[in-house]
């Protein structure tokens, strides 16, 4: 894949280059944005119709924070601007607004989503990512913290979250909630884009086994309880469905994340579609957006043509298991011998 | 993927480029040595330790016809010459004979396939195809005819099966086994290629929907009986394993052939790994030479880079489906409410 021509921009675009390391493994950008919410004259406020959330419905890390935000009625007081899931052509890393009327978000009056980040800092090199709340009142980029975004919703925002909202973020279970998104986050959130990033295969193979072998654990923990935490879905649900529920339309192929699907795997498989099936997820899952980013329009290192991966999958242990047929058969010999 | 400088190689290398049709789609190049085996005098004739097979374990092609060798007892009259999967770096449409000592096939003293077909043909400008008859008498390509090889094997070379060899194709059958190879053969032999090779998204969501109809239509046919002609294995059994036992490994993700894999057919998998434990099938199948075939080493065509393909699959059909996951729970609800 040649780098485009940056037709239409003269701003130098950062390539990801500099998020791979000499191993050419993938190492994530880290976020510039990250004063939280809160009530302290250092932190965000907490405010209705304050903030506009920006994401693309290919993303998982947006898509989570739009899942809570359904979920706790925040969608009532923090308004969403949507951008395409394909890149634009003149950069591989920019998003842009072109589901919208005149290509522009209709609040923001912006092309593409590095522009917010421009104007709040015009230094500002790096990545410009979803998901992003923006203060439409100094219209400047407030927070693009994707890793704490759905705890601010789950807590800071609780004065704006609809009668009976759930909780999903349960003082007692903190601490262990906190634990597993960070396993969740680096094996399996991250695990995907660091398997379909690897520039070496052994960088490749360390990420998919590491990969499989979380999610192997997780199918035995979902074996004897409905969700992560039990009889009630978590912030960890949200997380982990956001990887899963782009598992076998985009990762498996894209990301030679292939040695099984996730409707393999019996656990698994039922509780994405039964999180699926659930208001916030289901409804907000966008199949389309999610296979056209992967596919057609997915970020790609400038030299990444020059490096060839073997995927490790699929399972080929199934090859000799037992399989039945000769049930069908008159004959005990698959074969016809003439006399 | 940029075509590689021919290092090495002062010839020009025919690239796929001329089996391209204007709208996109693939048309495999006919065969040019189709003399049949035989005991007129204008036909090859049929002799032991004559003739020498070449192929590489990548090729489906190449597979049918060792399958059936191994089947028959030929592999005591047939010598067998194995290339490797992958493409040499000096080419992308030849084989080579990386694999033996010195990187030259012992018999022949040939390092590329492309040389067999320059000493038969030294004007012959297509693809150094397998599999591959070499006349060792005459150092000269005898047949490449990958359509009617093993229909060769089964009925002119009679002489040299083994005792109680199995019959493939008997008389009574061979005109319904010739119409269902033709079907095989478009819509899923070189199906799963239309689909990889297709240079417009039209193009190939029609072979993708012509193929996985072919294969519904299989898979309800395997449904009631063992093998596709009833009790017994037949020639049509090894042309559709050859594919199918490349489907999941290497069809599904490399050539966007993503609806199902073949392990998620009841019947049709079942069926494949019926033929995988059958002497002459798994133990001429080498799951690392197709993988690295097809993942790292597959004739690109040269303008492919410009073309972008959004998947068809997977099939979405089951995300609504029951997931009995509430029998886990102790709760009717999936969220913690706080009162």
């Amino acid at each position: 894949m040649k780098q485009n021509n940056q037709v239409g921009s003269t701003k130098s675009v950062p390539m990801k280059a500099n998020e791979i390391s000499s191993d050419g493994s993938f190492k994530r950008q880290t976020n510039r944005f990250i004063t939280p919410f809160g009530n302290n004259s250092n932190e965000l406020p907490v405010e209705a119709n304050r903030y506009r959330l920006l994401w693309t419905a290919a993303c998982p890390w947006a898509h989570r924070t739009v899942i809570v935000r359904k979920i706790l009625g925040l969608d009532n007081v923090i308004s969403l601007g949507t951008a395409s899931p394909l890149r634009p052509k003149t950069t591989q890393v920019d998003w842009e607004f072109s589901l919208d009327e005149g290509g522009v978000d209709p609040i923001l009056g912006i092309q593409y989503m590095s522009e917010i980040y421009q104007k709040t800092d015009s230094e500002y090199k790096g990545r410009p990512t979803v998901p992003v709340m923006v203060d439409l009142k100094a219209q400047q980029v407030a927070n693009n913290d994707y890793f704490r975004l759905t705890n601010y919703f789950e807590t800071e925002w609780k004065p704006f979250h609809k009668e009976n909202a759930p909780n999903l973020y349960p003082k007692d279970l903190c601490g262990e909630i906190d634990a597993l998104n960070d396993v969740i986050f680096h094996d399996i959130n991250n695990g995907v884009y660091k398997c379909g990033f690897a520039l070496s295969q052994e960088v490749y193979e360390e990420a998919f086994d590491r990969l499989f072998a979380r999610l192997d654990e997780l199918e035995e923990r979902l074996s004897t309880q409905r969700f992560l935490f039990g009889d009630y879905i978590t912030d960890s649900d949200v997380r982990l469905y956001s990887t899963l529920v782009r598992f076998d339309v985009a990762y498996y192929t894209a990301f030679h994340t292939n040695r099984n699907l996730i409707k393999e795997f019996p656990n698994l498989g039922g509780y994405v579609r039964d999180l699926y099936q659930t208001p916030g997820f289901g409804d907000t899952t966008d199949f389309d957006a999610i296979k056209q980013h992967y596919h057609v329009s997915i970020t790609i290192f400038v030299d990444k043509e020059d490096v060839k991966i073997l995927p490790k999958g699929p399972d080929l242990s199934g090859w000799n298991a037992p399989h039945h047929r000769e049930t069908l058969s008159n004959s005990k010999e698959k074969f016809l011998i003439d006399n």
